[in-house]
């Protein structure tokens, strides 16, 4: 059984909308699952990012897998991973899924763009994947996985690539068809309409309802009632604590060095001791005293205990 | 011959004091190139932070050589790595020598305390390494190393451990005869006034003056001017680059669950367009470009062309 | 639930003795799962030997893990890795335990020597770990595991390290009280006398019978029966894979190098195609025809099938 | 400067012709410089075959690469890494090489194919690669490196997919126009006609005369003489070790299975010993005694002495 997969499925079923936090590396996910957050997107651009590296697929699916790992290890909230589109044909689709299963991760999300992909956000087009080519290989991905519970998202990139509603209609069914779990409906528009538009239709078919996903990057000012209330069952802030970083980096490191000293930003950053908190420090220091104190116990009785 | 290592040897050689900057990814790495440090400190506290573990030797070599490398091929400046106590006995030490220099990086810094390490700030004492030993793998790693170059800093954890100032002379005096090519003086006081009593005899002694190095987080008032008055030659602002990315993050985070939408703290984050650019996409789409143009001249020609 | 642990367990419950073969790679592994062995010893020396490095603590725990988890994903059979001493204090014990458990490792094996270890069969003797401190290691390793399934084996170095029966049955008995699931008595006799003499003490003790494990390197004479009555319940051939692999590779290897052809060897190495056929190959292909031939349908109908 | 690159240049042009043995991890190439081959062949099937998985682009470029330095670090010959088709498209290809030439391997070999490629030697068709995008791949990858030494080799796949002749030879004048420093002329033929035939056409061009490579695994009777006389530079024999290995252990495994010891195997296989030797254990034991040795002299002579 997965166990965080588990818990995902039950948080879709019993709550209004699931609050996903874009992570991209152990701590930023701590502090969303600290913050509140139900679960943990791995993501793609934030992962590229801490390693220095373009979102286009430069990154391999051992250095993604590995990542999403280290985030899953450190928390108790599910993970669901950004896996582009699949890591290649159909026997990477396959590798991917038993191993990021095995690794216990609760979801992939794979998008129909060709590989090697490049971020949706990028300006200029890139084609779609043909869609049965794509639908076939989330067939595949289900056949895959061992546990029940594991879940496989398709993510839609029509309205990144321009190709309209009904291409994302079209692609929906397949998709669904084909077992995937949920659909991520992915925009770049100011505003929400074009996803929305996709649900009010989406939601009058006589189809299996799978949950819909939407990640408000670009129309920022949508509120997540009016997600709740167009039937979106999911949403993901994919980046912010990414740019969060970067901007408050960008800030402090400069102050120091224009300054010639951290005294003006100290009041701004976290304490060491704040960190230590947030990394498991406190577990480390008991299981050394527990430790400790067994040991000494054991010494000072002389004697074989039987523990 | 390492690059790097030059490049830092240099920096050494002939600036008033080398500024460094602590980074937990390459994404922190960048940030800190592009604000203009000298140097990054591929920190121990910073990478076992990114990883969700606490920084007392629970992540192992090959993870702290791989967040490290990781900052070398993002930046164009020399990366200087935090190795904790050597990650074991002598033939560990070897090893660590042989794999960072391997790899590009400028200097390894180790510590005279016990494996498993505990972070330096962290309250509770902790065995120093015994001198003699850590002397002697001083010795042993400079006898490693292939390049010329490639530098190996001793900390003295004298201050930090409660030993005192003439302790941390005679350290320094070991470790810098065993071939030490900088001494990081630690110290967790309030204000600097530990770290200048060592310079202040230690540049009296007729010895050996090699690079005084210093990491100014709890005593975060002293300025550049003062540590340069006081023949410090280099300072690594360690850990604001991370504690800067939790307080942002807890924020920004916290904001978005509370308020149920992200566009009250857009304009704090970073433009996701600035996250592309840190992380080299021009240069991914330049190539790209370059390689598309070619191909279609190539095409065109219909005959062969000699490149 | 861990799988391959409670597969170990039901076999060590159900047959007279558990035959186990060390492997050093997947392809080892799949040979000795093929050829009928019961498990795998994911081997401290292989598992060095094919990275090139003597087998005394210089590979850390990461690199251990990836291999035994590499043996793990290619094979359906039980997975024990040898751990060698925990690879550092309490708090390195407890993660070992974690990253082995998740990764579906079926049971570690301990031994109770000294930070970095030797190989047991290297001339010259190291000392043991503290009776005390690896028991309460166990009792920690114990304690974390998050299965009921997953096994913790103690291995005793008395025999190794020249201190006698009497201490072997003196640690014994402190390992199992701290919750040892089994005991690997580990000699480098000549003949089994030595192991034998072990058993026939321990059983006659009104005590835990945890299984007992021997690895019959230097005494090869002994045969499985001769285990059987006195009492051992598994069986390791730790290291003969490797050493059969070397002694084949330096004879081809030297052969085609000399005669100039590889025509003389062809007859003794495998055919390309047999492993192909180790490795999946088939696997592949059926997935990939299934694929093709899925997609064709699809694509034929013309219409949206329903899946 | 990429020092093995250097070596390997020097052989090609001071040798009658280069050998060179494909290992699939450090033990393999170990041996095969003892043995006494002049450079090592990172062979993706070996690399494949001991993480059990095909040989069809199922690792990834971090998995090839982790293993091809594995084998640089354990040798000092160089290494020629087998990089299948190069990961992906053109900004794959460079980040191949970027990561390639840091860690130290000599030279890098692409091959014509479409990825996810299919091993050369499996029955069943498999599409070239379009000869413009290859060839372009090839000019970024050689403007990529940062040394001057370090090699791109291309593979020609025609006649293995039955292109023929002509073909053959029409893609070799691209790929060398477009900076390719050697070419490796692949057949499955049962003998050496077809690259004979090759080699004598392209020798009679008027054209770059860049090295010639052959791997005769199909037409093993092939010898060392011929193969010079027919102006080959180069011989890789990429996979005997790895079929040696398979043969020995199945044969060595199943004997101790149903013989019930493994004394019949014992003069078979190598000596433990041996393996000690081949893995650098006599290198490790002298930095250890030389480490205590000073380590006594430094304490025994009670005073701080100079280094």
């Amino acid at each position: 059984m997965n166990n965080k997969a588990k818990i995902l499925r039950e948080a879709l079923a019993s709550q209004d909308i699931v609050k996903v936090v874009g992570a991209h590396d152990a701590l930023s996910a701590i502090i969303g699952e600290q913050v509140g957050f139900d679960a943990i997107w791995a993501s793609g651009l934030g992962i590229s990012a801490t390693h220095g590296v373009p979102d286009a697929s430069i990154l391999n699916m051992t250095e993604f897998l590995e990542a999403a790992e280290v985030m899953d290890k450190a928390t108790r909230i599910p993970v669901i991973a950004d896996c582009d589109t699949g890591f290649g044909e159909v026997n990477n689709v396959k590798r991917m899924i038993i191993e990021y299963e095995r690794r216990g991760i609760a979801a992939v999300c794979i998008e129909d763009k060709l590989f090697p992909k490049r971020n949706s956000f990028l300006a200029g087009g890139q084609d779609l994947a043909d869609m049965d080519e794509f639908a076939t290989k989330i067939e595949v991905a289900k056949r895959t996985q061992r546990t029940e519970e594991f879940m496989v998202i398709a993510r839609l990139e029509s309205f990144i690539a321009g190709a309209g509603l009904e291409d994302a209609l079209k692609r929906a069914r397949a998709y669904t068809d084909a077992g995937a779990d949920a659909l991520l409906v992915h925009s770049k528009a100011k505003d929400a309409e074009e996803v929305f538009s996709f649900s009010t239709h989406w939601n009058q078919e006589n189809r299996k309802k799978v949950p819909l996903i939407v990640v408000p990057t670009t129309y920022c000012d949508v509120e997540t009632k009016e997600l709740i209330r167009n039937q979106y069952r999911m949403v993901i802030y994919a980046n912010q604590a990414l740019r969060a970083s970067v901007s408050s980096i960008q800030h402090v490191l400069s102050n120091i060095l224009k300054s010639g000293t951290s005294k003006y930003i100290e009041d701004e950053v976290a304490e060491v001791k704040n960190v230590f908190n947030l990394i498991g420090t406190d577990d480390l220091n008991q299981t050394q005293q527990w430790y400790e104190g067994r040991l000494l116990a054991y010494r000072e009785s002389g004697v074989e205990i039987t523990r």
